[in-house]
């Protein structure tokens, strides 16, 4: 959160209440997040190029809504809750397909739809003269470097890319739409879905759980997630000398992507946040994104996915696997604190944790996520 | 439902809103409907010849009730709350039994019933003197050709048949009482009970889903489920020529029950709906009867059950299999359907689904519904 | 409950009514028993032995509390959440083991604090300004004879021992104190915690469902649980003539403690209530314990425990099988009727069981939970 600081008298002396308890407990307040956050925010679907041709479509769902991915005939990808109009069957079971001749056909009473969503044929039945329009209930779709994202507000109240920290113009130097989604890894976490992101918010954490990872940053060995957040520290918000990039060895996995600028090459790593729901950490020879779906209080998904060149990847001896097992050992380390964070939190005379100068980022989050719920700070 | 109709004006042009998709999706509702519909309407428990004997008993379960139902020494089936007077224990554990000598005896402080519900001993205390009944808590019961039926509500403001469409009489000319229940299977659907209802009550799925049983009825076909909503159908409610029965082959499994007209013959087959709970399907040489239990908003237990005469089932080459498998067969494709069904009811902008002219028979069965959940339409 | 009498007119007509049926099944009133009782009373969690050293520690948990028991340098007992001050991660998450060198570390950013609970150390930062304490969240903590009981309770407002039945000196020449653990057992009822309790309280159920218990004690087998609930019995509280001790044998499994009465010995067994959470039967030769924890309006998890004396459990032939088996045997003949009384009394009809005189025991515990409960009588 760029615009969160800390001055160095804060530090010694005074730590901020965080979110109250209840907000990671409560099934009612859960409830709400979906309805004010979840399906209002811009939510990360995949990969365009996961939908290679007119008609491909593939399922995603946000909460407990099921929505259909698809690219129509003009190229555009497009989105529809599955849900058929007449007697509202669910249109499409397999978790990816493709709609033959352009029609999703409801497999209840076969009315079919165009892949932009408008009702063409009910059969035994003439809808000519109805003046009532039967098209497909419309999700927001929208595609930035490649990544397809939806969001189920139809107001369009918010912009793609409005949550985004620092913005997307961060990873303007990253080829990112030419990239191939190289491996996936999905898993569920026992916590509540803003304990995922309080932990990605702060390195406090790293010098205990993080003993690999801190031997590539110094900064975080300093328990620090970015210089920004103590003004007196001359570590820089980068790997360290010798060290390429978050791999087990330090060193790259391919040569760099050639557009990057000599900083970006050096310092490592390059964050941003689209928030609520995804994160993206831009290396000099790889990207990694993840993203987050709240699946109950105490229940989250998080999906990681590394692309790479198509370049690199036809390379005889391209090996990702010091880039993969080395971003699966630190989100292994952080699945453990977050589910005991979320065990702690339960306490009865517990009414609210605490954040150090070192964590000032969450605070930045606290107050979008107050923002976003109404909730008066 | 033979209220209801449609000009043929209506088919081509407007479509009439089905229920709103909450009444298929909210906890609340289901317990209205529990409180509303199932405890006191009519529900069917069994055959009477499951219960040759006196004392011999079984429980039955509507919504979260235990219920034992039993046969008295005078012949009388009776039905119980499954709950001691004392301190309310259960009474009965086992799905079925035989209650010695003519008592039921609660295990934990061995009070004990007479067959009737009356309480006979007390150990080790006299109630002689006590001014109030012990008797169990009676649960009305009634049969009817050999069906048993239940009704929790005592005030007896339901009569069984009421709801029985198109009645109780047309099948008169059926020997149900002499029939033996030759195959029974039991299944649970993910979907409310109501989705069954209403996938039941119309054919306009029947081309797309049901190819053999469309085979067997041209009005299915059609998309019709009754002659009477399309005013200009030439086709009858009636089996195709050269259709003796709803089997594999088409072909009776057994010589025509004897005392059926010539148009029940040749109709291939007869429908009752006994509301909310069965309907009997009675073919020229079997009945099969299903019923409808629900577990939840969106699980619901069907029972189907498959009746032959005790003459044909004696015969040595008797084979139901055809009539068996046959209609396991259409329930197997409804069942796909009904769970689509109540997925994609779920989606946030549906508000509710729309009935086509050939689904009009949905519009009566809503109607019922909203006279029994006191909405007003 | 000693303050409970019935008068012999009493016994051959009236029966008193029980609780009503929702205050075990409904989920808000669970609710209200954890924050009204069981976060308010003592609660067993352990024998004092189990943490022979500084530095040891066991959880327990309460509800949804978990809770870390320790001793700390000075020998004492004390107790804690399991909950960081911090953020609020719980500290530890295996059952048992032991904090080294007097530290209970937090696993997340490992800030650290004493075995008294105050905050030691916080790393990469300075509270020695803090004017907050951030010591563990205290929880009452207090021993009995070597059993430690916690009260959630910080007010103090219930002192151990106000509930004893008929109180702590009851046992008064039992060692408890100096007696070990033999033998555990732990399982799990599908009943409410209240009806766990009722059936200890009453022996109208014995004739019929604990017929070697009967064998033990004439009284049990004439209906009673003590021989004050009948003003005519002649019969003793006490095991009959030739029994020793509650063992499958009848005899003692070792000589008796040596401070008992003759009376005490006689008896065969002594019993003291610790409500809402412990029962204690105090034999001859060995002492039961049994505690009770609440899991669900209709799920109760019971331990039983076996103590023995150490002289008794160092002799060459020393076995406690008949001990333990016969107390095993009684505790699950009254889980099944338990469990059965459980299932009953959801008969929509059943507002509330009857208490007969034999269970007049019952209404002091519904008194006192009413009590508890702030419900009016
Ligand atoms: S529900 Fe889709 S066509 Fe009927
Ligand atoms: S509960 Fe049935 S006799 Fe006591
Ligand atoms: S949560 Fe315990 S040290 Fe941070």
């Amino acid at each position: 959160m760029a615009n969160t600081n800390t001055s160095k008298s804060d530090k010694s002396s005074v730590l901020q209440p965080s979110l109250p308890a209840e907000l990671y407990l409560d099934p009612v307040v859960y409830q709400n997040e979906l309805r004010k956050i979840w399906y209002r925010q811009w939510i990360y679907a995949g990969r365009t190029d996961q939908l290679p041709s007119p008609g491909d479509y593939m399922l995603h769902t946000i909460g407990n809504q099921s929505i259909i991915v698809t690219r129509n005939e003009k190229g555009r990808i497009g989105a529809f809750h599955n849900t058929c109009r007449h007697r509202g069957s669910a249109l499409c079971q397999a978790q990816q397909g493709q709609f033959k001749q352009g029609q999703i056909i409801c497999p209840y009473h076969r009315w079919s739809y165009s892949l932009t969503g408008d009702l063409l044929n009910t059969p035994f039945l003439d809808l000519a003269d109805a003046n009532r329009n039967f098209s497909l209930y419309p999700v927001q779709c929208q595609s930035w470097k490649g990544n397809i994202y939806l969001n189920l507000d139809t107001s369009r109240s918010v912009e793609l890319g409005e949550t985004a920290d620092p913005g997307f113009t961060v990873l303007n130097n990253w080829p990112l739409e030419q990239l191939k989604l190289g491996h996936s890894h999905q898993f569920e976490l026992a916590c509540n879905w803003k304990i995922f992101w309080e932990n990605y918010l702060e390195c406090y954490h790293c010098p205990g759980i993080h003993p690999e990872l801190c031997k590539l940053v110094p900064l975080y060995k300093a328990a620090l997630s970015t210089d920004r957040l103590d003004p007196d520290t001359e570590l820089a918000d980068a790997v360290g000398s010798g060290i390429e990039s978050w791999t087990t060895t330090g060193k790259a996995i391919s040569s760099p992507f050639p557009g990057l600028s000599e900083a970006e090459c050096s310092a490592g790593h390059t964050f941003m946040e689209l928030y609520p729901n995804q994160y993206i950490v831009a290396h000099s020879d790889y990207i990694r994104q993840v993203s987050i779906t709240p699946l109950a209080t105490d229940r989250t998904r998080i999906t990681a996915e590394w692309l790479f060149s198509e370049e690199a990847m036809a390379g005889a001896d391209f090996d990702p696997t010091p880039a993969i097992a080395f971003s699966k050992q630190v989100l292994a380390e952080d699945a453990m604190v977050n589910e005991i964070n979320q065990q702690g939190i339960t306490a009865l005379p517990h009414r609210q944790g605490y954040l150090t100068p070192q964590e000032g980022d969450l605070a930045g989050f606290h107050l979008m996520y107050m923002k976003w719920m109404d909730i008066p700070v």
